[in-house]
């Protein structure tokens, strides 16, 4: 077993997370609206630039994931396999290519967050909830009609909820979170005024992906303000849509699109 | 609103639950077993006797529901519908009649305790999880070969946990649950030696049920001990069978069968 | 073993709650206010009557406890005995005496609920935290200037908060919670549209209690609504005071009041 | 507002940690015990060497904190201040200096995760209790005779517990953890099959303290494993003793022993 992750041991069976590729079975509920662009372009550090069309557009996405290593035990022992996500993406350019980049993410699980730190996902620790659609009874079948919620909160505060309900099939799920991601990894000097130890912009995607229809439907969505989240500054100013898909994707690694400064 | 449970407010909208009829969508995962009838019999208290049959046997169920009133918002604040349960199952006879009995059970929320209160359950905190079926990835499909896991852990100690394999449809999802549920609704006095205020045995089914096809297959079951839990003394001597099913159930009261003794 | 509370078993060992009596060991931030006396008489079903004197008088109570059974053995494995809880008394007369009453409570643990459960508190799940004392570094020590926060939150939604900064010795932790419990224990019937199984009228109070000297300081209290929550309806209306206090408190038992109507 | 840690944003208020000094108030309970040198010793990579003497010697220590930033606003919600861990620490030689070393940690919250990242500890999520000490009723005051219990679990299994009863006062509060820290902070590279990002070796310690007087004591200790836990490798073969201790610390930064080899 290879020592991917800490806490690197002499067989590699304590690694937070095992090495990629990454298999993940998941439900994505995602909301498009538009803000104010400069508060999109104040989350992108140089040298992304605002995206050259829809500066503004954001979209907020739940995830209701299962996900696995290459070897797939963790589908046997699911507390290590299940977690949800939130997270919230945004567009930029660089080198004259669209990416989509997230800017804020919240998670249920450890190993989750160690994945984040891998890809440059900047996960915190969160309480997320989505409705399951299931083939009885009063949740939804996935279709015209159906209503999806979804909530999210941090540090016993509520930071987000959706109401999503499903009007027609769609060729997209969405356009905001439809590039290669472009993130920072970013670890601080452990020497107080010197520069970050890393500080490097990577971009990463799907290496392989699967999905049903997209479904494409009307939100209602909240954002409540929170003393260390800055969710809420994301103002909702116009509502674009929202899209409901169920997907599997496999993550392999990424690339380095510029390194560590000296 | 009416007021139903506690706390009992002018409005009736702090109720921890409101008023049945409740609606149930999920999926179960059912392992059967048998294990020394004694065992089973030494659960049963007057007036119940061990059921003519097959004595010994158990059903350790797991359980993903989403839950709601009949007015269905809480299916829109999913942190209030979705809730995990691990229970066990044994029958009993009362009257002539043959009955299921919850003896163990646990979930991961208050309102499904306070339900449990309402009907008998003995419920307790835990922590519990099932792989879920999903059409796309490495999750399993429902269908031949699928492979489900299933765990339990109370006060952070795993107690219980299952892999169940898929192999054909079969035309029940098991026996051990498929009776009305006699249980005791017991609250002991608030006066020291005196008589329990409420000791009586009631009855309950669902009263609206659908379900899609059930599923047969084998399991491996394994039951860990605790030192406040008794679930590995109903020790697991023979396999029987497992099921999986996808089920929608309505329960709206049941009646009683022998009221608390004066 | 005595066969207390569910589950019950032959050897008594799963109840989720030993018999009384039960011992407490816990800090005490009190924060008492007043509403409108219509808010606090409209909780109080009859034959109990709003206290003749200072009728809207509101305690806002958090305790952070260890608690174990008379064996003491939870106190080593202290999942099995640490807990907090956030809770809300009022007074009320009945039969020419003043009673305090917990009108909504919410608490992190099962054992918890369940002993609510006997002496009738209508006890919830929720995240609650206050500041500890601590005799070094900047958490507080308890004295002149010492601050403590203090918040509560249940279905992902923060309900209240608190922050209590100490000003001197008091003679008093409070008079809102210092008269003996007047509590409703209440069971609907599992038979719809019949009269509730269990609507009683009890009283109890501490068997021994034991405490450090209390302190009175100031308070800013906020308090948030939520859809299943009534806690704000208890509007801050005009601040009291508030108190910490260290204390013990053995509980065992208590007395009916009033029997459930035929 | 700095912008420390991610996410970082335009004002830094949502950074999962401020820039330190990061102050702590808490409780320590440490369990020293000798296993077989060579399980120490494989999880020590080069340029680390055994420590000369005593080179099997492990301590198992539990924390209670209440943390915050130089501002100190977390300890007024609480939530965000107080957090608990349990971690693993050896000892290893470097540069003819003795380090102490933390191999397993685990924490349950997330910006004592961040924190951990920062400096060096390989933190998971983990569930973590200990007795906690209390003037009042059974819960112990702190001094001979006094019994505090200690417990971890990750992923709903137990992975350790222990029972402490103090002696004595002691001169130290145990050995093992008593150096600066010898960590590795790692981030392995986002390109598969390239060298590790950053594999630093980082060396850190209390830049302030102040403890109460440490207590000696008899332990009883147990490992329990784990799929992905490597703990009870770590065998209990000699135990030397335990300590408890309350203690205030300020950590404010480290230094690189040995930077990330190009």
């Amino acid at each position: 077993m290879e020592r991917f992750f800490f806490p690197r041991t002499a067989t590699g069976a304590s690694s937070l997370v095992p090495a990629p590729p990454w298999y993940y079975s998941g439900d994505l509920l995602t909301v498009e609206y538009r803000t104010d662009p400069a508060r999109v372009a104040e989350l992108l550090p140089p040298p992304l630039e605002p995206a050259p069309d829809d500066p503004g557009a954001v979209a907020l996405i739940w995830a209701d994931w299962q996900s696995s290593s290459a070897g797939g035990e963790e589908l046997l022992d699911p507390v290590r396999a299940q977690y949800k996500e939130a997270f919230v993406v945004v567009r930029c350019a660089f080198g004259g290519r669209t990416y989509s980049r997230c800017v804020y993410i919240w998670v249920d699980k450890d190993f989750a967050i160690a994945r984040g730190l891998h890809q440059g996902y900047p996960k915190k620790l969160g309480s997320i909830h989505q409705t399951r659609p299931h083939p009885y009874g009063r949740a939804p079948r996935i279709g015209p009609g159906a209503r999806f919620g979804a909530t999210l909160a941090a540090a016993d505060r509520r930071l987000a909820q959706a109401v999503v309900t499903l009007r027609e099939e769609s060729a997209s799920g969405g356009f905001v979170n439809a590039h290669p991601m472009a993130h920072h990894r970013v670890l601080p000097s452990i020497e107080k005024g010197r520069r970050d130890t890393v500080n490097e912009l990577i971009s990463s995607g799907a290496a392989e992906f699967e999905g049903g229809p997209a479904w494409r439907g009307d939100a209602e969505l909240e954002l409540f303000p929170a003393p260390t989240e800055e969710l809420a500054r994301l103002t909702v100013d116009e509502m674009i849509g929202a899209y409901y898909r169920q997907v599997a994707v496999v993550w392999d690694g990424g690339t380095v699109l510029a390194p560590t400064p000296p």
